[in-house]
């Protein structure tokens, strides 16, 4: 069986050296922006291009959800399987004739970041048993975590990751533009931050909340409120009120 | 050098525990809520009343900040130390004729989540240089990080925890609203919880955002909010708009 990435971003540089970790022959990485993708075949030592997309079994689209579509287009082979890695969209957003497929990867990718791979959920999506099989069987070399999805499901399970990621990441963002605002190093936080996340292993993150809002501390609400402005102020506001109508309060 | 911590929430039985395993003698702890006094003082063994305060050296307030200045004012002694453990207030919230203090422990406290005490950063804040030292040699007992601050400090420092710690594990709350929704099960998202805070030990949270909105994905962001409602959409609009803006997208 012979792989593409398609794609030089964090996901596919990421998918890329899974495969090599886990020896899944790779036999190209084809995209558009070549000194992205020299470095990855340099380091995973696999071929790229940008030009001529070589032929394979397996085609798997890293790119962003934008050009899913678009990039889908450019594989005229028929007998072969097409999958993206896209949380939210359909495995019908693949154009052409080949069979597709949905292979998502739930985890945040920066190539800066080594990753552990073998904890990372998958979610796969096909049109036949046996391309399911195929999938299933490269995604369990990369990981243990391997799972059946619909398109349905998928796109509530991208959306909680934006939450309990991508949300989480802009809250550490705006904290340390607070911090760094009064010479305060971030670093301080990191302990705090942590606990944060080690305690909802063992506790409903519902009810390990903690804070003015919850404790409904008016006098310390009306006073963060005084030290904040703009996105921040934003920010402050509606979660605080998200966090007080949960609980009644 | 005798000691009584008053209260009986998280921060009041972490606090009496950290002092505990410290061996810093600890001779009473005294609130309100007698079933809740009463648990900590059998886990360790320290007297506890509802009643009678005893006569101490140093009195740490452990109660949430609403209630600070009126528990302050059950301490008649003169020659005494008083400090509170709220991160927003300042030391003259604290209504007696003693010496005052603030002595903040920057953590998130739950009562059934064991902590390592070693690694919380303490803020101390008192009137003359040999309080500072009693407070920084009890704190240094503790933990290896103790600092002085000033009041406009710990507002900073405590409002930025708000922000990394409060908001982050509502966020997790709401994540965990939608999954739940979809009988999609919450710890599949436990190693993307715990690798997007992995990150920024090594990545400024900056740099490390992820995610539709930074990639200024705009059919993903609409499909999103047709998938959520009220609060849950709330927040996805403010944090989007806030990511958008710090990127300038």
């Amino acid at each position: 069986m012979q792989t593409v990435i398609i794609g030089s971003g964090n996901v596919a540089y990421h998918m890329a050296k899974a495969f090599n970790l886990k020896n899944i022959p790779l036999m190209q990485v084809f995209g558009r922006n070549s000194e992205e993708l020299k470095k990855i075949s340099e380091e995973l030592n696999v071929p790229y291009s940008t030009e001529h997309l070589q032929d394979a079994d397996l085609y798997i689209i890293c790119v962003s959800d934008n050009s899913v579509e678009n990039v889908s287009q450019i594989i005229t082979k028929k007998d072969c399987l097409v999958a993206h890695t896209s949380g939210s969209l359909p495995k019908e957003i693949l154009k052409g004739e080949y069979r597709k497929a949905s292979f998502y990867p739930l985890q945040t990718f920066s190539k800066s970041k080594e990753l552990d791979y073998g904890k990372i959920p998958f979610f796969i999506e096909t049109e036949n048993e046996q391309d399911q099989q195929f999938l299933f069987e490269i995604a369990s070399k990369i990981s243990e975590n391997v799972m059946e999805s619909s398109h349905e499901k998928r796109k509530y399970i991208h959306l909680t990751a934006v939450f309990a990621c991508n949300f989480v990441n802009h809250l550490f963002a705006k904290a340390k533009e607070i911090s760094d605002s009064q010479e305060i190093p971030f670093n301080y936080f990191l302990p705090l931050i942590d606990e944060t996340v080690k305690k909802i292993h063992d506790i409903e993150p519902k009810a390990a909340q903690t804070g003015p809002a919850v404790r409904n501390d008016v006098k310390i609400l009306e006073l963060h409120e005084q030290l904040l402005k703009d996105e921040s102020l934003k920010i402050y506001k509606t979660m605080n009120h998200s966090i007080q109508k949960m609980y009644e309060l």
